[in-house]
């Protein structure tokens, strides 16, 4: 793959540079480029054309082509983000814990970006510019390997950062995009050791589970959500059918929406039928265990399968469950770590599920659908970390850095 | 791998016990633990015997037997690191950053367990009881699998903790030791995802760089340190031997040794052979480049491969620069991102040095020898990660934990 060493050697090279850029010159880089895209405009929606036909040829359709799509609206919003990037704090080069230790050694951890990050992403375009923007605020290079759906609109969208990079009087392959979309180079960007420092997968759960079983480079798994919504016995059963209605329905495409539902058994004959009223007003299929069918007369049976799908889509499954004990082991067993809610009154089983459920976002009396850089106060965000190491949950600018010990001293010897 | 598999599913099974324990609990664990070592002190002698006679029949001998020894003091003082482990404060359970949202949503960050904590390790008994002390006080669950060289040292130890354990009424499996020490069991541990969260490899270059390449379990790369003592042209020439001295010679065999030397070309005249001098004495090899072989009679020519090998012995490389610049490139390359310090009383210098290297830890005027938890003041560490991700330099207890975002609604939906 020599288009991947190039890019590593340049990406390398650009992040000595990137890395020790202070907080003015790289907003300045992000408001000019979110000028150049308004600007923009009649170039982008063309290269979004050029790929919509391409995909039109391929055969693809419904999702995939709503999330390939640009408008005139979306790039807005896409400018619009940058600008908000501007607005977060920089946390590059703030230096925590500075302690003075017993041998006058001067100790600090200070903040500092984490060199070149890697992202391998599906159909959307604007995941380009969301990349490139929260890597720049944060004096990362950034390596983009997008699918090959939105090859032009990714390229178009590089060539306006390119420029403002350029403009700026700053090195361009801060921003690089891998011009080989093949299977092949995905591969060869996981085994960049060399070069990138972290490899963060954006997409559905094949991609994802392809970078983690493949890639020697350090992985953020992020976004596949299988959450669950948890009725308990003691909820109120109004909050219930609104927080189960608005978790599936308010934007079934998102990795943040309810899948699955368990209900208690003792409150399942009084909700049950009201939320099965509510989810078919939304269009939404529910495939549920034989408790679930009884109870809601268009429900169609559910399989074993069926309890670790993520739909992404107006489909739920539903399962009646004898405890809270039982809710938190299925959701243990079947989730994804992402974002499980329960609904109770109840202190002591609100309690338990907070302690218990192992995942992301843990919520009482909530919609899933808050897990979001914004909604939680942090701003855009990179992705929603589903796993353990280094950042949980979303990951905005401080999750894209990582820090490195400074230390004063005056001759110490051991 | 049927051992793994049965291993990993008691591992996830006692981990639901020990991830919610109290602090109070856990420690009463580790001091009971303590006790039984020095009690067993006649039994842990006499495994450790049988290792070593297996090891003399084996071959092994100089740095691996040492390591491979256990004394009665060695055993007193694992025994003492697990009461210093008790003495830190126990991470889990707290709550961060705990704020009201606009919407009325309260969101903290909840510090929580990895949860199961894999650790390949090679010959040093003293890992055992110090990963399963540091794993029991933050909830994690350990998978200990240690080289055959200590078969029967590990076995006696993890018995130890099983005793106490068991005697304070909790599942013994929150400890394991993987019996098979083949090479195979090691890479089939690198592919435990369903049981294992982390994966931290303790030993040589060779050892870190296999599980680097064939773990798809997240693996923190730990300890091998190829650390450099840049001597500046404006540099306090006394400070710089004393510093050069203890960096290398105060105890060589640990990775925050100073394994190369880089010297600015301005005082390489003065300063090489008062170094050489002190080296001398210290019985160490010097490997350098022309200008030092030049300046120090007793050195022998460097070749490439010196530049990036960590010696763990009583050998240094050394090479006269022409600039901080120099140095600092020479260190990005050849480093292993571990500790690196300059010896200088210029201010820019300093900064730049402090500013440009890329390491876990960056020093000016003090020796190596500090990268070191308890150097540090955070007390015992279970490695110090070379790495960017999750956590860099030494790992405490703070490092053996996650988070999880805990969110109190009142109906909430979006």
């Amino acid at each position: 793959m020599n288009e991947l060493t190039e890019i590593g050697k340049r990406a390398k090279e650009a992040s000595k540079q990137l890395a020790h850029l202070n907080t003015d010159q790289k907003n300045q880089v992000l408001l000019l480029a979110a000028e150049l895209l308004e600007r923009s405009i009649p170039d982008l929606l063309e290269a979004n054309a050029a790929d919509l036909k391409q995909g039109e040829d391929m055969g693809l359709k419904g999702a995939i082509v709503e999330r390939l799509s640009l408008t005139d609206d979306r790039i807005r919003g896409i400018a619009e983000g940058l600008r908000e990037i501007v607005q977060l704090e920089d946390p590059i080069g703030e230096i925590e814990e500075m302690k003075k230790r017993p041998n006058g050694l001067l100790i600090g951890k200070k903040r500092v970006p984490l060199g070149v990050v890697g992202v391998i992403y599906e159909s959307r375009p604007n995941v380009t510019a969301d990349v490139a923007g929260l890597c720049i605020k944060t004096g990362n290079v950034c390596v983009l390997r997008g699918g090959k759906e939105a090859f032009h609109s990714n390229n178009a969208l590089v060539k306006i950062f390119h420029k403002a990079i350029f403009e700026c009087g700053l090195d361009p392959h801060m921003v690089q995009l891998v011009q080989d979309t093949s299977r092949e180079s995905a591969i060869a960007m996981m085994k960049l050791n060399a070069y990138l420092d972290i490899l963060i997968p954006r997409g559905g759960a094949g991609l994802i589970q392809a970078v983690v079983q493949n890639s020697t480079v350090p992985v953020i798994e992020t976004g596949v959500g299988n959450c669950h919504i948890y009725v308990d016995e003691a909820a109120d059963l109004e909050k219930a059918v609104a927080i189960v209605y608005n978790a599936k329905t308010h934007r079934p495409g998102v990795c943040n929406a309810a899948e699955s539902l368990l209900i208690h058994k003792k409150v399942a004959v009084e909700v049950l039928p009201d939320i099965g009223k509510a989810l078919k007003e939304g269009k939404v299929e529910i495939r549920g265990d034989r408790w679930t069918c009884e109870l809601v007369p268009d429900a169609t049976s559910a399989t074993e399968e069926d309890w670790s799908t993520e739909y992404l889509d107006l489909i739920i499954s539903s399962k009646v469950v004898g405890s809270v004990e039982e809710a938190v082991d299925h959701i243990n067993r079947y989730g994804s770590m992402h974002s499980e809610s329960i609904i109770t009154e109840n202190y002591s089983h609100a309690q338990y599920f907070l302690d218990r459920v192992d995942a992301a976002a843990v919520y009482v009396n909530a919609s899933t659908r808050f897990t979001d850089g914004f909604e939680f106060g942090y701003g855009a965000e990179i992705g929603i970390s589903t796993q353990k190491l280094h950042a949980r949950g979303p990951m905005g600018l401080k999750e894209l850095t990582t820090s490195k010990y400074i230390i004063y001293g005056s001759g110490q010897t051991r």
